[in-house]
């Protein structure tokens, strides 16, 4: 038992165990259960959620941090229905990626499997805890979840919940060790120097938040702290649809993390665009800092050095004239933040050059940044957004929660066999994987 | 210009990028030309190799350490060689991994992409320098450089090669800033730390090595610091195939990570097995350690807690009975170090059980844990041996230093169509892969 966090780490051990083995009908059938009984204990779960909000407010908590604590009617069927959903999900545990006989009899298989245990450290919405458990469940991971210490009466009924169902030996054997629910902020800090035990931290929450997660542990993290997100306006693009584009992923919803921040735009083509681009902007209400080159054709704001590394989240938008695409290439790899940038060209080829060459988990070519997203992408389930560079980048699905193991199937093989004279060789033939 | 580590980043941005966009035929030109340039210029590279040895003599550094510095006409033909073999593999970069029309004219690829700069730090085999480098110039990936201090000229020499190639326009327009050679101990301190420009550390060399490069930076690192491999022998294995195969894996190559350290067996089959398998481990002299239960059968040393976490590397293994395959699972998951864990049955179901529960890189049936590397895969080209949970797992070949991004390609769509009532809907329509 590791004393602070409250973990028993024998137990665990053998809750990773139990759910790497288990079926997925077995979990399934949790899953299921998981969601009948959040509807049978609904009226316990709404008074565990009306003493947390009662509570931030006698603490005056701010109204948006209390509209996303509620746990209603809405919120609950929401998250019984994303339940239904995450068990349509196609099993991701067992999947043959690559196969090969190496020798008759001797067969390899590489095989999808849990990572094992995730780390999750989220705000104050108790959604979020109901999605990332079912989630880990479906794809086998053990948890250990944190969250907002303003939801810890509703938190706690809701992992019970979880609990209680995995304890049923009626579904399926695994028990309920595999998710446990840590309370404080010296569990969360010892946990993120538990690199031995967590294979992979997922924090949901403000870029700040995230950045402090990040920069306190060696354990990766699936997640990103900003998004700084630039359009390229090259010399040919259309300016019907470089408006169009443009008006769309500064203003469709400008707080999230795939709104654009920085416009870059080619010399050649500003005097066409700016003055036409500047009036749809300000029909929107967007305030304009622009460098000096923007400043001698539109009249708006000044640009400073600090705003080219700035995601505003709000109806502001630098801009700046580049020489070439290389310039622009060179100001999003230097100010940007991996995530997501856009190009807009009428060249197939001028676009396939941008889309190599910059560094970003999502490059797109005429369209709004916006899309960048993993239920516009069609992930089915939707993880998180990662600017890890390994493992999994951008919009990340249930894929993210797993790795792989080498799967090798042999009659007796030996390895002297294959070395010296006359030895045995390798046939090293490639199967059909699945 | 970093001063210290002496890598003028603004130009390793440049290379990243032009190696990003170039085309798979102006790199292999590259690897053809170092090939050739390493042939023609092999005098110099032997005299400076010459200066390494005389120097290494001078400070009667170990023979071991002198054999593995030495880079004579075979290492050069067999590196020449191996950079041939890189050149005709495929081309790792820009395979489409999955592919989805998100609406008509708005379609999503998957591609695999180069990851960007690799930290590369191994001792002082200089042939493991041309080995990596060209594998990273292969995938597109800028490389910085640290080899082993006894080899400084060697590799002074080898990386000028490259250089002298890339700078030649008539090859590529890639140029040599994608490659840099690191000289000293307080260079790698600080790039260890220099997590914002390095995406992934490969250290070869000693485990101890390894693990200091692994607890002392937070980027990731591809490799193993222990290969503590078990081998259990369930209570219906075939005594004569346990026998041969425990055997290959103790002793066909004892001092590497693959080979067998620690024995569990079913107290069913022990009074059976123990008896023969001792006559022949100690024909090869091979000393056994058990524990006291398997001492009550066979007369041998007695094996002490730390023997169960210990990698002999050596002609020594540990013996445990346990009761049940859960009792070896968990002694696996609690001494073992992720690397390779077989076992011996002669049901597929008790494998498979075993193989899903175990939570290594490599779990193998009936075969020795010998097998577990990159070559005997048929990995074609071997980057490395992983025991990261996330990315890259086991014999890793050049899929290990890929990452993906994600295309988006649209005709000026924008999100704003997808809201709200009446308003266009995703198709999600997966497309073939390439």
């Amino acid at each position: 038992m590791n004393a602070n966090l409250g973990i028993d780490l024998q137990k665990l051990n053998i809750a990773q165990k139990k759910v790497a083995v288990s079926t997925e009908v077995e979990r399934n059938k949790i899953l299921n259960a998981v969601a009948d009984k959040l509807l049978e204990r609904k009226e316990e779960i709404y008074s565990a959620n009306l003493r947390d909000i009662n509570q931030s407010e006698r603490e005056s908590a701010a109204v948006p941090l209390i509209k996303r604590l509620l746990f209603d009617e809405v919120k609950l069927l929401s998250a019984v229905e994303g339940i239904k959903q995450i068990i349509s999900l196609p099993d991701p545990k067992g999947r043959i990626l690559e196969a090969r006989e190496l020798d008759e009899g001797l067969i390899l298989k590489r095989e999808s499997c849990s990572i094992g245990v995730i780390g999750m450290i989220f705000e104050s919405r108790p959604d979020a805890l109901i999605q990332i458990a079912a989630l880990c469940l479906k794809s086998g991971n053990c948890i250990v979840l944190k969250g907002g210490s303003e939801a810890a009466e509703t938190n706690r009924m809701l992992t019970a919940v979880f609990k209680e169902v995995s304890n049923d030996l009626s579904f399926a054997s695994i028990g309920s060790d595999w998710i446990y629910l840590l309370e404080t902020r010296e569990q969360v800090k010892e946990m993120l120097e538990f690199d031995e035990y967590i294979d992979l931290i997922i924090p949901r929450g403000s870029n700040s938040f995230v950045k402090y997660i990040m920069s306190n542990t060696t354990i990766p993290v699936l997640g990103h702290a900003d998004g700084i997100c630039h359009s390229y306006i090259h010399s040919d693009a259309d300016i019907a649809k470089t408006i169009r584009v443009t008006v769309d992923a500064k203003c469709q919803y400008p707080a999230v993390c795939n709104a654009l921040e920085t416009l870059l735009v080619h010399k050649s083509i500003a005097g066409k665009l700016l003055p036409v681009l500047k009036k749809e902007l300000e029909l929107e209400g967007v305030e304009i800092r622009g460098d000096a080159e923007c400043r001698s054709i539109i009249n708006c704001k000044s640009a400073v050095e600090t705003d080219w590394g700035s995601e505003y989240l709000d109806l502001i938008l630098s801009i700046k004239l580049v020489e070439s695409i290389d310039d622009a290439i060179l100001h999003i790899h230097t100010y940007g933040s991996g995530h997501t940038d856009s190009i807009l060209t009428e060249s197939i080829q001028t676009a396939e050059y941008f889309m190599n060459a910059v560094d970003s988990a999502d490059v797109l070519w005429n369209c709004s940044t916006r899309f960048s997203d993993g239920y516009r992408y069609g992930l089915g389930a939707e993880v998180g957004i990662s600017t890890l560079k390994i493992h999994a980048r951008g919009p990340v699905g249930l894929e993210g929660l797993m790795t792989y193991k080498w799967k090798l199937y042999g009659e007796g093989h030996i390895v002297s066999d294959y070395t010296g004279n006359g030895s045995k060789k390798f046939t090293h033939k490639n199967l059909p994987r699945e």
